[in-house]
């Protein structure tokens, strides 16, 4: 570990552990990501859900993001946090946005059309992310939003490639540059 | 006019006109904040959640966004946008995102804690959002958008106040610089 | 065209095109990525640069975010816009943000490490940007912001494709998803 | 401190204090906003920007933004996070972006014109921000970045304020709402 510190592959690998430690599976997620998008692609599996959930979780921002948020809520577990910043994580405190800027940096590489989904989900409190939010169950100020983001952006990754898929049927392929 | 292009003041009451012009009153944002603070705040008046929205269209931001906005979707509606992007607005293509981006810049005024918000109404069509969203009225691809990220805005200045006002009651205030 | 708004191949071609009409090639844009990244890939070349440029352009939300910019810097040079939207853009105000805004949303698609490269070439000038600054040449309000954040997204494409290769000397890849 | 864990007021005391704990006073802070603009307001004075800075702080998004990111330096520094985020942010990885992330929440509270600012004095490293790159003097990886952020913020701040103060000279002040 400490030769490759930022190894994308086994980072993906550590990422997923960790979740799991914290209550989540990928199946969880995608859980999420199938209540988002049934209603516009007929024929979703969970399968494919969890697919573009594993997509997601190979970006090294995504990695990123959660490493830091998980480690937050355990040290607040913990009780390890220098006041007033100890209270405000184990309380979830309303006004603390640290954990949607997190979110939202997630939700940003699939682009604009992810902040929707992302809010609606996390408002619900949909699937995990009710359970997520019982607070007698550890610390879960970050991981809540950070799974709500994950599904949002494996959403909107899901929504690219369909309407890609739509052209495909029509449109040759033509990707290489131009000369200039 | 021409003289003080970028005056908030009168800029100010262009907007409030413009908004009125595509159908959409400051009592029409107001009530959308009424729905999405209610709950938290046992005693809000929809006349306050007017005054925020007042607060939050005499940003500069707010107003440039909303500006810029509007003009695309009138555009729109006149049919004098390039190809293809006349058809993506006009149809508010489910993966055009500019429309999100203008709207989240709205929100991040007010700090990371009117994503949730914002997300919420936009994908719920709550109040006036439904109407905005209705293709027979004129095209309101950017101003549905914008309605709900206002609204959102305001919701979190709400939110940030009556923190501050619960504060209040026990801390005296201290706000002047310390001398370094 | 009508057929296929939102194809994002034919959309590419599109874009190219008009950044061309604009003044702008992708080799004015490769050449800030150079600048940019130079310092870090001592091997790299312009053509690499080039394609990574092209790869950035292949996102639709970047197409959407460039013909929506183009388009109003086209509508404030023909002088069609409302007051006071038209002398804010004419002017290319400091206040106005709506063209960061865009440019932002380009950068994030590629994660946070980009903000610093667009923040950096938008000041400097560097390139074909200071030749779009210029006012006599035509309204590039938004176009400036938008190259520049092109740029700094297809820099920050490269730093995340340099760590891969770097890792894969090493590192067995291992990409299919865990069964659950 | 347990009563109040998110009173504003102290806690703008309690970062201002971790703020020089960690090196930084408010000078530091004004120095950079004074480099930033002092080429667009002739009569700047360094009071001035010192004052903008304060009441950048006194914005409970930046204090947990700050008390956040600091935090995350102080575990760094003592080696208390898991690997691989320990080293990872050890090192401030060009890859881990989360530091720009939080700098950005701050920027976003002052609208858009600030990314530029941010963007380009934590490419230069201006002033403090050289200092808190030095790897021999501690674990700044958050820290620089977020110093950099509260300047760019002060900076729009005072931007956005003198180009008030100028329309001032010419409009009444008008900002009571209006009846609906």
């Amino acid at each position: 570990m400490e030769d490759h510190p930022l190894n994308s592959t086994s980072c993906l690998h550590i990422v997923i552990d960790l979740l799991k430690q914290r209550g989540v599976t990928l199946d969880d997620i995608a859980d999420i990501v199938m209540f988002l998008q049934k209603n516009y692609i007929p024929d979703l599996t969970l399968e494919y859900c969890r697919e573009s959930v594993y997509s997601v979780l190979k970006k090294r921002e995504v990695q990123n993001a959660l490493l830091t948020g998980i480690q937050l809520d355990i040290f607040a577990e913990e009780k390890r946090i220098l006041p007033p910043l100890q209270a405000i994580i184990e309380a979830d405190e309303p006004l603390y946005g640290v954990d949607e800027v997190l979110a939202l940096a997630i939700v940003n590489l699939y682009g604009s059309i992810g902040f929707t989904n992302f809010g609606y989900v996390d408002k619900l409190k949909y699937g995990k992310l009710e359970q997520l939010n019982d607070k007698s169950a550890g610390v879960h100020t970050f991981l809540d939003d950070l799974v709500g983001a994950i599904a949002a952006a494996a959403s909107s990754r899901i929504a690219h490639r369909q309407k890609q898929r739509e052209e495909c049927l029509d449109t040759p392929a033509d990707s290489s540059p131009p000369r200039s």
